[in-house]
């Protein structure tokens, strides 16, 4: 087995920014992409980058090789083979980018919230809004997760994995239904196909809301289903490098706040045998009538917000989803609590929940990743949820109601929230999320293809084999770095995914590819 | 040569609303797919539809065509071959779209707004608005079409073509350049890959707002260089079947009243030889600040709209893209004028325009189609205005400061304005959009693929060959046809394009198809 993976050619990535400093939380930091081209190496025992060297170029590889004193092996050499020479020897196996294909490597995107066992609804939600969406649409998805043999389940969920991979999505925080056997399939093929994952039992338990056909018997039912999966992640995971749970109840109209205090509990305690309190994912503020509902439902309480707080489930290993009408006393709580925020900009539009101010909720100091949000989003792909953060921001910055002048979302700072922002939110920022030395290497080979051919004669121009594009991206050749970017994000799509990592190991490649 | 080509399948259209009664102009109609499996045939010679006879099973098609005494005959025999038996033989070739891979015949997209022009600047725009982005990126690449061997227009012209059409674009109305050869060249372009097109050399002659580099020397230039493009259109498709000009002052900011005024006339008088008005386009109430440019430049005018009626520019047979902020007395006098509207979502989301209230401007009795506002908008893709145009209409529908309960555009509405809408824009209502016998065969074929594999084993689950998707539609077997059209609105993209044709002429077909 090789020592090191060679990963060779461009790679760009977002520097992190440092936190606000609380003192001033509105502070600003302009996102750029760093862009360097040279050699990065990865170890293959434990997935992180071992080092890297900026400027050695393609045709000074080999010697730089040889004059490391490493050896070079075939790229598809797996585990087990005859070993040559003395146990010291350093082996590397290589894969480059190609410059004239206009390839980069580009860290792996982080999805913050993404509905797995929704992803067979993928697309379908009519004209419907949020309360309405659940009853017609995902209720009756969910509940047919619960046949016994998992077969539903086996199907939605290797589909579902298939495609955020395909879509460079490295990481992915899930939720699944209430179901523990299907819940925990979602977690073992996680780690069989090597995708980063947080995987969460959903919990809902309250008869006001949740249909009698789909919840908790009782907020007991809530946690020790919570547990059984809590368990179960650990056991096959047990240094969590791949794979950890996630307390999931689901919103608060759900949830009976004797469910919701035990959850607290539960994510506090670590759920036993965990060094850390547990991750926890709910959503928040999604659309105005579920803003009041929670009013309704619970009376007592001043704001939305001020429900999980009560049952310490705004801790900084928590993920709220949506957050599009919260109040300037709602953002207060949740940074003081440094829970974090997953902004779903695709389903936000799809169901017509409302444009989220992200750029104040960025100004309060908030930690903000980017989430799919499938199936009310339509898409798995975490690059049309940095499409949809740019546009909705700019409609947001621009609409004649709100004319605040303010400057949009860029798409360097949208792809800031995708992978470092994401990392932030899962609470693995000095893990994944960038290219930083000592970082699991979790990434993706990103291929814009060749320089679209100039015309000038009588070829009818039709797109064809050799017309050097990958997909819908079109390079005239005139192109920066920064707007090579700019093309892939507003005109890429899973095509331009040649290969993803995570750990270092590689868990997809396109089919047209071949071998390295 | 055959006499017809047979269409056999699944063919999906949306029916021909009637329109809004005068007196009631906010009548409702309310749209649903028209779905039919059978038999649809195409004169070779015209390109129209002959006649449809739904109910023919694929089992029995070599039967009843048998029945009828046509000859079967290979799909890709061309002019020129032999003939066999007599001359009054009707010899018939056969396309099938596959029920088992779901596919179905859908009329193409008519794109009612583009720049082809600005195709390579596809994607880039940063952060600017409206007239900043004229300034920074578009005025300077159009510019460069003036080079005297066309080389620069040629290749962006070629590659903008093969792009509309693989995303299932049939009609266009293009946007050149102020360059006469280079708009000449691109009707010429047009005609050659069989797309229909209506193509505009741009007019823009005042000092005031156009740059000293990129602009027309007079009004007497703007409408003598229109002239020679309406003539040159005309002389290379005589009867106009396929490609025409259209009359394009930029919009009001860069012309001249003069020019205005001469282009009005230009347009009434046919421009020489036509039997009708010629068709004008222009943009109109894009963004605030332009329309605050307009009501500075012409003082005398009490809107917006007023301008060009002024001018004689509002005719039947004008589009105006953009409309996001007419007001109440603009919408009444285009709707007097029965001026169309091309409504371009993307485009006015990226450039943070605003939110185009298409509900409203139907409901006035205004006909809208739609369009992707190359390069403003990010995307050829009509689907993906298709998307935006359902996105926008949620956002206006629930957002905080509307509230006005109205219902948003549904799928199939925003498939009626990307079909049957532009087809009125561009006056071709009874000619295309839809397959009612004796309309020109513009269609795509679509195909979504098979049905995902169910799964419960230990099979990776990786999409590879045999998976049975098509791009990243994913079909589970359970879906009704309404449900498939759905997902491919939400999900699709041009691999599921799998062919096109315009008048019965096939000018498109994915590469993995092979032949028929």
């Amino acid at each position: 087995m090789p020592t090191y993976t060679l990963f060779h050619g461009t790679f760009i990535h977002l520097p992190r920014s440092p936190p606000p400093a609380s003192s001033d939380p509105g502070s600003k930091h302009k996102h750029a992409l760093s862009i360097h081209h040279g050699v990065l190496w990865v170890s293959v025992a434990d997935g992180r980058i071992g080092g890297c060297q900026w400027g050695v170029k393609r045709a000074e590889l080999e010697r730089w090789v040889e004059r490391r004193g490493w050896v070079w092996v075939q790229q598809d050499d797996h585990d087990g083979e005859k070993e040559e020479g003395g146990g010291d020897v350093v082996r590397v196996r290589v894969v480059c980018a190609r410059e004239e294909r206009n390839e980069f490597f580009f860290p792996g995107f982080v999805d913050t919230h993404i509905h797995a066992a929704q992803y067979p609804n993928t697309g379908l939600f009519g004209s419907s809004t949020l309360l309405d969406w659940l009853e017609t649409y995902t209720f009756p998805l969910e509940s047919s997760f619960g046949d016994s043999n998992t077969k539903t389940a086996h199907t939605a969920y290797t589909r579902v994995i298939s495609r955020t991979l395909a879509n460079g999505t490295t990481c992915a925080a899930y939720y699944a239904t209430i179901h523990v056997p299907a819940t925990n399939l979602l977690a073992s093929l996680c780690l069989r196909r090597g995708q980063r994952a947080f995987v969460g039992r959903v919990c809902m338990d309250d008869p006001r809301f949740c249909p009698s056909y789909y919840r908790d018997a009782s907020p007991e039912e809530s946690v020790a289903a919570t547990e059984a999966t809590v368990k179960h992640v650990r056991g096959i995971d047990p240094e969590g490098r791949l794979v950890a749970p996630i307390v999931t109840p689901r919103f608060a109209p759900t949830c009976t706040t004797t469910a919701m205090a035990k959850l607290g509990e539960l994510a506090a305690s670590g759920g036993g045998g965990g060094e850390q309190p547990l991750r926890i994912q709910t959503h928040i503020s999604e659309n105005r009538d579920e803003v009041s509902l929670v009013r309704d439902l619970f009376p007592d309480s001043p704001t939305y917000a001020a429900v999980y707080d009560r049952y310490n489930l705004l801790t900084p290993r928590t993920i709220l989803a949506h957050a599009v009408h919260l109040t300037p006393p709602e953002r207060a709580l949740i940074r003081a609590r440094k829970s974090k925020i997953s902004h779903c900009p695709a389903s936000n539009s799809a169901l017509g929940s409302g444009l989220c101010p992200v750029r104040t909720l960025l100004d309060d100091g908030i930690t903000v990743g980017l989430g799919t949000d499938v199936s009310g989003g339509y898409s798995p792909s975490m690059l049309e949820a940095v499409r949809q953060a740019c546009l909705v921001s700019r409609l947001v910055s621009y609409s004649a109601e709100r004319q605040t002048g303010r400057e949009s979302l860029s798409v360097e700072e949208a792809l800031y929230l995708a992978t470092r922002g994401g990392a932030e939110c899962v609470d693995l920022a000095d893990q994944i999320g960038g290219f930083d030395v000592g970082m699991c290497f979790d990434a993706q080979l990103i291929a814009l293809g060749g320089v679209s051919p100039t015309t000038d004669g009588d070829g009818d121009g039709d797109l064809d084999d050799d017309d050097g594009s990958v997909g819908n991206v079109d390079i005239f050749g005139w192109e920066s770095w920064e707007e090579k970017i700019h093309k892939w994000v507003w005109s890429g799509d899973d095509r331009n995914v040649k290969a993803v990592w995570v750990n270092g190991r590689e868990v997809h490649r396109r089919k047209e590819v071949g071998s390295w």
